[in-house]
């Protein structure tokens, strides 16, 4: 009988062993998923980019890592539970086989930890940069998916982890700032992605952080019609952002790449928020629609721009 | 306020428009689908890449139909009545909105045509060439989806349509060949894909021809460890292919693109088979594992190659 394609053979030796129950070992033309009894399933994708969303000499693990990590922080931002996902992979016909060895080890370290397999997806050349995409698929009990409209003036907003490491550590891997103990690099490299937070009936909105602070903080003031308030001085940093001063507060607020949890909640359910994660509250919503950040002195700071755009 | 990025804006523009209930006006970080009470979800994502798997000057309404059919193509080929579907939008900065604007009415009128709506997705900047993925779901009754596996020898050979016309079209728009009626340049950008054929408990095997018929053939010969004999003047063929002579047998044989369904048929099913497309026997499933084409005199015919691969 004729070999199979290349491709086949590529497909089986580095997707096979990610496939779940449901994904026909990849040699269907679809995967079957039998949904979880009683429950709304949760889609999100993300593509990434070479050069765009990752460095061309990132390890590959870590690209499949944050490949994956991104879109779990789309399901951790709407509270649920993941399920499966579907991987596309475009790629130059000279990429050597170890480079999708490593995004598949990256991959499968990855879902095992989150519990999640490989449903199917697709592989095929391209002439330009690798272009990796995600569809992953989880669920919540219905009606009980966090959203980013509902924040109140009065509410406080609160946030998971620290901020402004990813955009940090794109600096640090360009060669542009210190990073002594490789922290900021790897924040950017492999994002946690903030899944099992119980938020459901205490947060009033929640979205995932990935085109910078300012930026998404005004996405949930224009789904709320209102406006914010935040105080540099207590938004959380780690001690390597720290270090590097204040002269790095504008990327801190407006640099992408952070994927923890931004969070309105009611004053009156500050007590249930959990403690599965850090969490930090950096100010308040407010009426009218103007979204600040105040300095020690209560003066607002001017910010070049509020966040990443593509277009 | 700040204004949105512009990325929300062109996403508000031309694919608010697309989208379904679930997709919660695509402001959210996640969509939310409630499952068909009773089904199975069918899954599946292609990817499509400009000079690849289209031309950088196919009219981008047709980009987005193709893009859509070929993930349709394969529910089609799973028996899978089509829900819902997330986009991915890999572009360079300097795309014009109106390609945009033709990608999405492509889109619109295909998605009204086989009725789904689109969830969610991204839409990004890239360096490189234009790059698309769909992920679309469907649904089955539990445990009826066709699958690739399960042909036996002695089972008939059926496909959907007409053969090569994809692959000739191709080779008309590059010019090499003539096209006069443009039927074969239609059937390369707007494959038909062949939802709704019930035939589950009718086909043993179905899968969808989308990198040559020889190629796709082998696929199914290998997953039911057999082989199979086709007849090349059984070949369904369009006029258009038809007026090109024997000289392009070759392409029908082995060129992609189609987005026919391959289906194996126990000769007893053979009066049961539906009428909802034409359909044509080409020939029959051996034992053994020897793929092989038959001219008028029996005499096998050698290819060059088996069909597509991309790596």
């Amino acid at each position: 009988m004729i070999a199979p394609p290349a491709e086949f053979s590529l497909i089986a030796r580095h997707f096979r062993p990610l496939a779940g129950p449901g994904a026909l070992d990849l040699l269907d033309d679809a995967a079957l998923l039998d949904p979880p009894p009683g429950r709304q399933l949760v889609l999100t994708a993300d593509a990434m980019v070479e050069g765009v969303h990752f460095l061309p000499n990132d390890p590959p693990d870590t690209v499949g890592a944050k490949l994956l990590r991104v879109n779990l922080s789309d399901l951790a931002a709407m509270g649920a539970v993941p399920l499966t996902y579907l991987l596309t992979v475009s790629a130059p016909r000279d990429t050597p086989d170890a480079w999708f060895a490593g995004l598949a080890a990256g991959l499968l370290a990855d879902q095992t930890h989150f519990g999640l397999t490989l449903s199917g997806g697709d592989t095929t050349s391209t002439p330009g940069p690798i272009t990796l995409t995600i569809t992953a698929i989880g669920h919540v009990a219905p009606g009980q998916a966090l959203r980013r409209r509902g924040a109140q003036p009065g509410d406080e907003i609160w946030v998971t982890g620290t901020i402004g490491d990813g955009a940090l550590g794109l600096l640090a891997l360009q060669g542009k700032i210190p990073d002594p103990t490789g922290h900021l690099a790897a924040r950017y490299r492999r994002p946690e992605p903030r899944l099992g937070l119980a938020l459901h009936g205490i947060a009033s909105a929640c979205m995932d952080i990935s085109d910078g602070l300012i930026q998404d903080l005004t996405h949930l003031c224009r789904a709320a019609n209102c406006g914010a308030t935040i105080l540099s001085v207590q938004i959380p940093l780690s001690p390597a952002a720290k270090a590097l001063g204040e002269k790095y507060l504008p990327t801190v607020l407006t640099g992408g790449d952070d994927y923890e949890l931004l969070i309105a909640v009611p004053p009156v359910n500050t007590p249930n928020l959990p403690q599965t994660y850090p969490l930090t509250r950096i100010g308040h919503f407010t009426e009218g629609d103007i979204v600040q950040v105040h300095d020690p002195t209560g003066t607002p700071i001017l910010l070049p721009q509020p966040g990443w755009s593509h277009f």
